[in-house]
C-alpha cells in the first residue's frame, strides 16, 4: 500500500537513484525460447514465468514497473488474472506499480472502472487514464484512490507519431489541445498535493517532444510526469530530462520493449542477465541526464 | 459472425423496426432481490443470471446489445470472463453486440487490444474506441476487424456534462475539437464502406447535443452513429432523431440503466416483464421519431 503515490514514488526514485520504470508488455511470440519450450505451448504459463522473472530481475534496479494491460487482455480473462497476479508479485518484491490502462468513460462508468482498477488491494499504485471526456470521467479515479493514496496519470502529450494530429489542434491564441488538457490536469490535481510537492494526479508526457515537455513542466509544477518514448520509440535520456525539474524530481521515464526483450540484442548471455544489464544501463543513462 | 458490421446492423435495425440497442451495465447492488437471494452472495453468479435473463428478454425486441465492460471489470478476471461469455450468449440469441470498451493507446499497444477485443470468435461485432492518440492508435482496431467484418465507433461527441470542456475546444476558424475529430473519423472510414453506404468505422455522438448531432450527421455521411444519452442521461427520442438521416438509417440509440433496471419504477410486475416493457417502449419511442 502506498500512503501518497507521488510522495512514495519520489522517495523510491531517490532511494534507487533511478528515475525510471520498466514497462511489462509481454508478447508470447517474443518470449525466450527456453520459456516457450518449458511451458510447451501454454501461453499463459509462459507469460507468467516470463513476467515473474522480469519483475524479480528488475526489482533491485528500478523503483517501479508499468504493466501494460493490453498485452494481458490479448488473452482475455486469463490474461487479466495474470495482470493482477503480477501486480501482487511486484508489490511483494518492493516495487511500485503503474497500471497502464488508459481507461476513459462518463462519470458513472468511470466509477466502475475505478472500482476494478484503483481501489482494490491487488490494484496498482497508479493508473493511466484518457481525458477526452473531461473531468467527470476522471474524478472517480481520483476519488477511488483517496483511501489508498493512489494516483492517476492523465494523457496530455503522447509519444506516438499521429498523436499530434489531435493534440496539436490549436485555438485562436495558439494554445494547443495538449496545453488545454494540461491546464485541466493541473486544476484537477491541486487538492491532492503531498509533502513532496507533487499531486496524486500526474500527466503522461511523451519524451519524443522535449521542447513541449519543457513547456509542460512549467505549466504543471505539481504534476509527476510519466514519460514514455525512450528506447524502442526513439527518445534519448536528454530528451527525457526535459520532463524533470532542475532538482531532479518530477518525472519517471518508462522503457518497455528495449528492456524486457534486451536478450534479442544480447544473445551471448542468459536472457535474465541481458534484461538486468539493460535495466541498469537505462537507469544509469537517465540518472546521468537528470541528477 | 458479421459479414460487414454496418451493413448487418442496418439490416437488423430495419428487420426489427428498432433503431436501438440495450446497454448491459450490470451493478450487483441494483440486481433484483430474487436473484441476489438465489445466488446467496455469489456476485458473479448473480450477474451471470441477470445478464442472461436480460439478453434473452430483449433479444426478440432489439437488434443489438452494448455490454459496458467497465461493469464487468469491477470484478476483474471473473468479470471479464463473464463479459465474453455474455457476448457468446447474445450471438446465439441472434443479437449483434457492440462492446463498449473505449480503449486507446499507441499503435503497437492498440494492436494488442484489438487482438483481445476485436478479432476473436468470442469478440463483439464492434467496439468503441477513444481517438485522443490519433490514427495510429485506431488503425489496428480497423485492421483486426477486416477478416470478420467487424466495426469500431470512435468517440466524437460524448453525452456527459464535462465532455464539452475538452471537445468544444475551438480553433481560430471556430472549428471545435469534436468537429476536427469527426473529420479524422470520416477519413479513416472511407475504405470500409459497405453496400448500405455505411462504413465499418462509426462515431459515438451523444444524444444530449442534438444541434451538434445534426451538423455531425452532415459531416460524416458514411458513419453509423452510436447514440448514448437517452433515458437516464436525459435525452428524448426527438433529440436522438438528429443523428439519423431522413431515410431513417444511420444511427443506433442506446439506453442502459433505464431499461435493465426498469423494475425499480415498475415493481408491480415480474422484473423481466418490466425490462421487456421498457425495451419495447424504448424501441417504439425512437422508431416513431425516426421512421
Amino acid at each position: 500500500m502506498t500512503a501518497h503515490f507521488a510522495d512514495d514514488l519520489t522517495a523510491a526514485i531517490i532511494d534507487k537513484h533511478a528515475p525510471v520504470c520498466v514497462g511489462i508488455d509481454p508478447s508470447y511470440d517474443r518470449l525466450p525460447e527456453a520459456i516457450k519450450q518449458e511451458c510447451a505451448g501454454d501461453k499463459i504459463a509462459a507469460m507468467r514465468k516470463f513476467c515473474t522473472e522480469v519483475i524479480q530481475t528488475v526489482a533491485p534496479i528500478v523503483p517501479a514497473i508499468k504493466p501494460q494491460i493490453a498485452y494481458f487482455e490479448v488473452h482475455q480473462a486469463a490474461g487479466v488474472e495474470l495482470y493482477f497476479d503480477m501486480i501482487a508479485l511486484a508489490r511483494q518484491a518492493g516495487l511500485m506499480i503503474i497500471g497502464d490502462i488508459k481507461r476513459s468513460d462518463i462519470g458513472s462508468t468511470a466509477q466502475a472502472y475505478a472500482q476494478g482498477h484503483v481501489s482494490g488491494a491487488n490494484c496498482p499504485d497508479a493508473v493511466t487514464v484518457n481525458g477526452y471526456l473531461g473531468s467527470d470521467g476522471l474524478e472517480p479515479f481520483i476519488a477511488e484512490g483517496n483511501a489508498g493514496g493512489r494516483g492517476i496519470f492523465i494523457l496530455v502529450r503522447t509519444s506516438n507519431p499521429s498523436g499530434a494530429v489531435i493534440q496539436d489542434f490549436a485555438d485562436a491564441s495558439g494554445k494547443k489541445l495538449y496545453e488545454h488538457m494540461a491546464e485541466q490536469v493541473a486544476a484537477l490535481g491541486q487538492d491532492t498535493v503531498g509533502s513532496s510537492g507533487y499531486s496524486r494526479v500526474g500527466a503522461v508526457v511523451g519524451a519524443t517532444y522535449p521542447a513541449e515537455a519543457r513547456e509542460l513542466r512549467v505549466m504543471m509544477p505539481e504534476q509527476l510526469f510519466l514519460v514514455p518514448g525512450y528506447g524502442a520509440q526513439g527518445a534519448t535520456a536528454d530528451d527525457c530530462a526535459a520532463s524533470f525539474k532542475s532538482d531532479g524530481t518530477g518525472a519517471i521515464v518508462n522503457a518497455s520493449r528495449s528492456i524486457i526483450y534486451a536478450y534479442d540484442k544480447n544473445p551471448s548471455v542468459d536472457w535474465r542477465v541481458a534484461i538486468a544489464e539493460a535495466a541498469k544501463a537505462f537507469a544509469a543513462d537517465v540518472a546521468s541526464a537528470v541528477f
